[in-house]
C-alpha cells in the first residue's frame, strides 16, 4: 500500500512550529506578520526542494504544483492555511498544507501519471487578521469591495499589509480562479472538537460546514437608583439578558444539537455598582450545518428575546451582522475520502464542521470534501492544541489516497 | 400654628435651581465646580440677609447659625447638601438645606428663645465628586487618610479642588466637631422612591439608613471555540452569572424585601462573538437597613455564587469592596419628627432609607433623625426629579416643628 513519507511530514510540522513559536509552545503566525512572511518563505523553499512548481497568486495564496502530462487538464486542489491565531496551536491549518505538500511529493516521487494537475495550496489569512478566509474568498471570486470595507484592517492598514506580501488591492481580484479549470478540492484539518476522540474513530468525514449567524441584541429598560427603586418596580436590562441566555441555552441543547449558540460579550449601561442597568447589549452567535434548522433556530432565539423583554418590562432590538450560510460537502468527494480511509483500514464517521474553513469558499465553485483527524481533548486556538503523530500520518495517507481515488488512479499504482 | 414662610422657601428653591441649571431643566452642581462655588456664594448671601451668622469649616461645610442666649449651649443641627450629581434634580439635598435655613429664619423672626444654638448646615460633596458624604464624614471625625487615598480625585486633583474652596488637605481635619457640643441632627430629604406616594402618606420617618455592601464577583471557566466545543462540555463563565443573577433576584425579593440587590456591570473575557467566555466579572451590590439581615443576605448571596459555579463547572471568587454599615436613627428624635407631623395634621409612616445620606455620618456622633417627603414617581438623580410645592412646604413646617419639639419649646410660642 502506497503511503506518504511519515518522517518527512512530521519533520516539516516540527520545523514549521519553530516559525512564530511562542513561549507557551504554540505559534503566533498572524497573517501579514513577520512570522507569516517567514513561514511563507520557508514553504516556498520546501516546495522547490520537493521538485514542485511554486506559485503565488494575487491574493498571496501560495501553491505547490505538480503538473499533469496534459497541459489542458483540470486542477485537483488540496490545502489549508499557514497563518494562525495569536498564540494559537501548531496544527490548525498547518496540518492541511503540509499533508497536501507531502501527498504531491509522494505522487511525484512514485511517478504516478495523473489526469489532473495537482495543486497544494496555502490560503492567505484564514484566521481573519483582515478578513476570515480572506485568500479562499478571493480565490473563489466571492471577495467584494463590501468585504474590504468591513475588514478588520482599515484601507491604509490593508494596503500596508498587502504591500508586505508584494500585493495590491487591485491584485486581489486577479486571484479569482475559473471554476471550469478545477476538478475538486480536498482539505484535511484537525477536528478542534472531541467527537472523534470520544467515539474512538480515526477519520471524520465532514458533511457540511456550519452556517454562522450573529446579532447584536439590545435590551432597553430604565436606569434607576440601586437603593431606592424597589426591585419589583425595576426595568433592569440585565434581567432580560439573564432570562434570554438561560432559556436559549436550554432550548438550543434540547432542540438543535449539534448546533450551538454563544454569547461571548455583554455590556451594561450606565455600568455602575449603584445604578440599575438601563441598557444591555449582548453578542449572540449561533451555528448549524442545516440551512432549515439554522432558520428555525434564528426564529426560536428571536422569540426568546421578545419573551425576555416582555417578561421584564423591556424594549429590545436585534441587529443582524454579517453571517455565512451552511455549505454542504460534495457526495462523490465524501465517498472518495471514505474509500481512502477504508483502503487504509481506518475507521470513519460523518459529522458536520462547527467551525468555518477555506473549504467553505471552495465548495461554492468546485466539488469539495473535508475531513478531520482527532484533536486531543478538542483543544484548539491554544498553545496546548495537539494531534498525535499517528493521526498526523493518517491525515497524510488519507489525503494521498483521496487524491488517487478522485483521480481514479488504477490500483496497480498504489496497492 | 406657627409655620414657615412658604413663599420665601419656594422662591429660594426656584432661585437655587437657576445655579448650574441644565438644558433639561435639572441642575449640575457637582462639588468643587463653578456652579458649586456660585451656589455657595448665593447661600452665604441668603444667610447674611436672613440675619443669621455665616460660618465655613475646614471641610467647606457652610452653616447659618442662630445663637442661643447662653454661649455654653449645645448646638442643634439641621441640614443636607447643596451639591448635585451631574444633570441631577432640583430637590435632592437642596430641599434639606433651604428648609433648615427657612426654619432658623422663622424662629429668629418670631424671637423664640431657644435652649440650643441652631445651625443650618450644607455639607460638602455629599454626592461624591471626590468622596460620598465627604463633608459630613469630616464633620463627624470619620474621614481618614485611607479615605482620601481611595477618593475619586487623586492627590493633585483633590488639592486643586480644595484650593477652589479656600481649603487645604490639612484643614479637612479641623472640621471635626466635638460631639459633646451637639444636641442632635435632623435632615429632611426627598424620598427618591415612591413608597410615600403609593401609600398616600405625607411624611416618611426614617428608621435606619441602609447598610451597603459590594463585591466584585468573578467566575472562571474555560475560553473555547464557540463552534467546535459542544455546549454540554462548555465551562461558560456567563452561565455562572446567569444562574446567579436569576436566583439571587428571586431570593432577595422573597426573603429580604425591602432590602435590594443590584448587578450594574458585567465584563466577559476574552469578549468576542466566537469565543465561549472563560471569565466573567460581575459588580454585586446589596443593601439592607438591618445589620443581621444584611449579614444573612450576604451569606445567602455568596452561597448562590458557589452554587452557580458548581452547577456550571466553574471556579469563583468574591472580592469584598468598601461598604457601609446600617445606621439606626435615634428613637427620641424619630418621635420628635412624628410629634411635629401630628401637630401639623400630617400623616406619617416609618420606613428605612435605601439610599445613603449625610445623616448616616451624623448618627455616629449625635442623636439623629431623618424624614422624607414624597418624590413624584420616585424619580431622582434625574432632571425630572419633582416634589410638589405642598410637600416642600410640609418639609419646611415639619422640620421647624421638629426643632421646636426637640428643644421642648413651650406651646405658647408655636400654637
Amino acid at each position: 500500500m502506497l503511503t506518504i513519507n511519515a518522517e518527512r511530514l512530521l519533520a516539516r510540522l516540527q520545523a514549521l512550529a519553530q516559525i512564530g513559536r511562542t513561549q507557551e509552545g504554540g505559534v503566533s503566525r498572524r497573517a501579514f506578520s513577520d512570522a507569516d512572511l517567514e513561514g511563507r518563505a520557508w514553504f516556498q523553499r520546501e516546495v522547490e526542494e520537493a521538485g514542485l512548481l511554486f506559485r503565488k497568486d494575487g491574493a498571496g495564496n501560495l501553491s505547490a504544483i505538480l503538473p499533469a502530462a496534459d497541459p489542458q487538464a483540470r486542477t485537483l486542489l488540496t490545502g489549508s492555511h499557514l497563518d494562525s491565531v495569536p498564540n494559537g496551536g501548531r496544527y490548525d491549518g498547518a496540518l492541511g498544507v503540509l499533508c497536501a505538500l507531502e501527498a504531491l511529493q509522494t505522487i511525484r516521487e512514485k511517478g504516478i501519471p495523473m489526469p489532473y494537475h495537482l495543486e497544494a495550496i496555502s490560503f492567505t489569512d484564514e484566521e481573519g487578521a483582515c478578513i476570515g478566509t480572506f485568500g479562499s474568498l478571493a480565490f473563489s471570486g466571492a471577495l467584494g469591495e463590501a468585504d474590504l470595507a468591513r475588514a478588520r484592517l482599515d484601507a491604509a492598514e490593508l494596503s500596508a499589509a498587502l504591500q508586505r506580501l508584494g500585493l495590491s488591492r487591485e491584485s486581489l481580484f486577479d486571484a479569482r480562479r475559473d471554476p471550469a479549470t478545477l476538478a475538486g478540492y480536498v482539505e484535511v484539518h484537525i477536528e478542534q472538537g472531541s467527537r472523534l476522540e470520544e467515539e474512538q474513530v480515526d477519520i471524520g468525514v465532514v458533511t457540511a460546514i456550519v452556517g454562522i449567524r450573529s446579532y447584536r441584541v439590545r435590551f432597553f429598560g430604565e436606569a434607576a437608583h440601586a437603593g431606592t427603586k424597589p426591585m419589583h418596580k425595576r426595568r433592569d436590562a440585565l434581567w432580560g439578558v439573564v432570562q434570554f441566555v438561560a432559556r436559549a441555552r436550554e432550548m438550543v441543547m434540547q432542540r438543535f444539537t449539534p448546533g450551538v449558540m454563544n454569547c461571548g460579550w455583554v455590556e451594561l449601561a450606565p455600568g455602575s455598582f449603584n445604578i440599575v442597568p438601563g441598557r444591555a447589549t449582548l453578542a449572540l452567535e449561533f451555528r448549524h450545518s442545516s440551512q432549515s434548522l439554522l432558520n428555525e433556530m434564528q426564529q426560536a432565539l428571536l422569540d426568546l428575546c421578545a419573551q425576555a423583554a416582555e417578561d421584564n418590562g423591556l424594549q429590545w432590538e436585534a441587529e443582524p451582522l454579517a453571517g455565512t450560510p451552511p455549505a454542504a460537502m460534495h457526495a462523490d468527494m465524501m465517498a472518495a475520502v471514505e474509500g481512502a480511509a477504508e483502503r487504509l483500514g481506518l475507521s470513519h464517521m460523518r459529522l458536520p464542521s462547527l467551525a468555518g474553513h477555506d473549504a467553505r469558499s471552495l465548495s461554492q465553485i468546485t466539488p469539495t470534501a473535508m475531513f478531520f483527524v482527532p484533536s486531543v481533548d478538542g483543544i484548539s486556538h491554544n498553545p496546548r492544541e495537539y494531534t498525535r503523530d499517528e493521526d498526523v500520518i493518517n491525515a497524510g495517507n488519507v489525503l494521498l489516497h483521496t487524491l488517487l481515488e478522485v483521480a481514479q488512479v488504477p490500483r496497480v499504482w498504489w496497492e
